[in-house]
């Protein structure tokens, strides 16, 4: 099969690959998957990951150890717990010690024809929801971690920052809880769209029109100095929510965080049911955010062209 | 007056001059001051702080615009709040934007003879408790703080990092309702008043020993190389508490907050009222952490001795 291979050696390669094959696992034939900052960081070193990238996807069950599943649509979990430990005992995979990570911890990932994953990570997809909108599902989930970790509501004053594919999905998923949310960016062609689904947007040089002011401040831009923009916007005992994983060092000040008694919480992917749910209810409509459909035998080129200015979700399609 | 002031330009200096007045506050003769590691930290360019040091103190009211207060011995609340914002309104006076703060911002400190607070500040202290015990109240009132926002019980495991003054009564202070509280400090000497306390202690190097175990991790080492270390202790999902303000930046990565959904929480001041309770029941003892009582004439020297290897509390003597 073909497949979209990165190893710090030899960087990002297309290449021919034998099928996977896990008599444990589920077999999916991808038929669309996404491209995401985290893809890119991994290129850059992140969480060292060597092997086939890709963990956004969308695709057709060939086989698996629960016939029911077979032929099914479905999206996947992309944390694949060790099933021993206390955590996976707690049903908590996604923070198993020893857990596999589709794309980018010791699991080859979607940007291929197949790719194998538990059973149990597996979700089917309502069939009023096409392949393009399905494969936001893995991003979406992430977004609505936030509020399984907090109780936002419409009386709080609520920041993103970060226009990309990332605080796109994050500013609309808070929107469903609060009206007021502002998107802060620095592109005023990505804040359009944002502001087309009727999200507040503000430029990031006007942060410090808006200093000590929000609740909570979602940190999704990906860079290293985003923390400290967000330190500015929130107010005293307020919460400031990290989604943006990368490998570079943040050089921070910590004593406002202490001062101010601020929370600074982590936040990573979430239940695939509730994202389903708002993509099946068409709460949430992520098509505008694609740029780009391309071919996976173009993927090196695809990549490319997600990291480019202006450039939101950019799509593979496997088939 | 005899005070000890700090100015960037001239820095560290015994001055003569003259009693504070303010007919809208309480005047308290100081007659017992404690050297803090702010102070230090302060002393280095923290805080960008210009005046008389000193934030930790008992004394006798001289004069106050709250008749009764005349002539009790006295702890005091180092914030003083605009009383006309929100917060104020609220009673939290300690994150008015506005606000000032005894020998911290805009506001003369302790290591004097006399100063002036708010007589809503003021808290009497109890007879059974001496001067020496009563000058511990702020940084206890400190370590109370983390009980007030987090909690705690016996059945969570708890590290401590940071063997000085701050860390030490943390220690003590969460050991009041866990049994298993971990110190873990780079020095042996400072160490043993902890476990002659009945605290288990662990030499910083071993933390790797100990890695992803703690669901609350306390920062109180004022090192900026110490939330680095937080992060391993700390289990996935779990709670890292930074007590420490200091000037410098920290160098950190930020992806394991995020992957291990981290939250770090930031806590400053307490209420003095329950500090002052477990001082007067004996609950914490802290005699045995003061290390030597200087005259306040004698405070240059003395802010050199609280810097020194083995030192923990200082104290200042007015009278």
């Amino acid at each position: 099969m073909k497949a979209l291979r990165f190893d710090p050696d030899s960087g990002l390669k297309l290449v021919q690959q034998p099928e996977p094959y896990r008599e444990d696992e589920a077999l999916v034939r991808v038929t669309l998957a996404g491209i995401c900052s985290t893809d890119l960081h991994i290129t850059r070193g992140y969480a060292s990951f060597a092997g086939i990238l890709g963990h956004e996807f969308v695709g057709v069950v060939e086989r698996s150890p629960v016939k029911s599943q077979i032929g099914q649509r479905v999206v996947g979990e992309i944390n694949a717990g060790c099933g021993r430990c206390d955590l996976c005992g707690e049903g908590d995979s996604r923070h198993c010690v020893n857990r596999t990570v589709l794309g980018i911890h010791n699991r080859d990932g979607a940007f291929a024809e197949f790719l194998t994953l538990p059973a149990q990570n597996l979700l089917q997809v309502p069939d009023n929801v096409p392949d393009e909108v399905a494969v936001f599902c893995e991003p979406l989930a992430a977004a609505c971690q936030i509020l399984e970790q907090e109780s936002i509501n419409a009386g709080h004053c609520v920041a993103v920052i970060g226009d990309g594919k990332l605080g796109q999905l994050v500013a609309r998923v808070l929107a469903t809880v609060n009206p007021n949310v502002v998107l802060f960016g620095k592109h005023a062609d990505k804040l359009k769209h944002a502001s087309s689904s009727g999200i507040t947007t503000a430029l990031a040089s006007n942060a410090d029109l808006q200093l000590r002011s929000f609740d909570y401040v979602i940190e999704c831009s990906g860079s290293p100095l985003a923390l400290a923009t967000a330190l500015k916007l929130v107010r005293p005992k307020g919460t400031i929510i990290l989604k943006s994983t990368f490998h570079d060092e943040v050089m921070l000040e910590t004593w406002p965080i202490v001062v101010d008694e601020i929370t600074v919480r982590g936040s990573r992917c979430g239940r695939f049911a509730p994202a389903l749910e708002l993509l099946s209810k068409r709460t949430i409509k992520p098509q505008d955010l694609i740029s780009e459909v391309c071919d996976l035998g173009d993927g090196v080129r695809a990549m490319e062209r997600a990291e480019q200015a202006g450039v939101l979700k950019v799509l593979l399609k496997a088939g």
